[in-house]
């Protein structure tokens, strides 16, 4: 039942500070929206600034796990470029404020940009540009791609997609559905929009 | 001398609003910081909304009639991608509050983002998309990939260089010049990682 209570308030706050930002989120609307009252607020997480840390852990630690386990099985570079891209995916559909947490601690960092975001955001980054490194060693990729920015492009390709199809409806042409894109942007990146090149 | 003043108080505006979105700026922070009184604010521009509305107006015109000089000229698709990703450089030099402007009106859309922010973005990918379709007539594209889709790879390579980089400096690991990204970044869009592909 506390576990109940706890997740309820979790995902009330997190929806909140996706769509508002921390600074724009009261615990009165936190404890409204969960259905609680504002004092088991303070008795399940302290403070505002702790409610948001648990948010922030949550989400990018969630983050962390989804896209590391890409990293761990034994298929080649390519492959796991594309197993990178499907993660980034499933974490946009499973954990829908992810990405608006992010941006908005991009935008305007908080306390807890350097110990929670930026980790778990390196972290990621690191295995995927071993994982380039790699594929340059075996004769994969191109030498001569930084392998920092290639994750860099590649995160970039689905980042903006999230971004402007997603946080605003109708902001591009519609333009077919989410696979079509996933997969034409996974076969883009690996082997380019110039034909023979 | 009124062009000054009003220069002065939209140049404040824009900065703030671009660090803290326009929620979190009050009239009297943007007069403080221009250096002028309240009462010239609302003389210059009426209400707070008004205000907003003409560092859209400004950014985005400028966002738009940059990027659309890019389709001006008569070179081949290919080097018209290249100036297209070499003008969103020029726009996050020349204006660097435009893309968190552009970020923050994603996430929290104003009351202004259809007029504003929607119709010179939409203007902008439909030239990058006829582009794309002319490069795919003469050949020098892949039929395939969606126009609309294949702007947005583009646009995303460069999208997130700019948030995760510029505004939370230190995010990725330093990786070399902002040029040597862009050149690199065009050159994988244009011939993709994959040797021989």
């Amino acid at each position: 039942m506390e576990t109940t209570i706890r997740d309820t308030v979790l995902n009330a706050a997190t929806r909140l500070y996706a769509d508002k930002g921390f600074p724009g989120v009261s615990s009165r609307e936190i404890a409204a929206a969960a259905g609680v009252g504002s004092d088991e607020i303070s008795r399940l997480f302290g403070n505002e600034e702790t409610l948001y840390r648990a948010v922030l852990e949550a989400q990018f630690g969630f983050y962390a796990a989804t896209m590391s386990t890409v990293f761990d099985g034994d298929e080649v570079p390519a492959i796991k470029v594309e197993l990178f891209a499907r993660a980034m995916c499933d974490v946009h559909k499973q954990a829908p404020c992810f990405f608006p947490l992010l941006y908005r601690e991009l935008l305007t960092p908080s306390p807890f940009f350097e110990e929670i975001v930026r980790k778990n955001i390196r972290h990621v980054a690191y295995l995927a540009d071993n994982n380039f490194v790699k594929g340059i060693r075996k004769g994969t990729f191109k030498r001569g791609v930084n392998p920092a920015h290639a994750t860099m492009y590649l995160a970039g390709m689905f980042h903006y997609y999230f971004l402007a199809s997603r946080l605003a409806p109708g902001l591009l042409p519609e333009t077919g559905s989410d696979e079509e894109y996933f997969s034409q942007a996974i076969a883009v990146y690996l082997s380019g929009v110039r034909k023979g090149a």
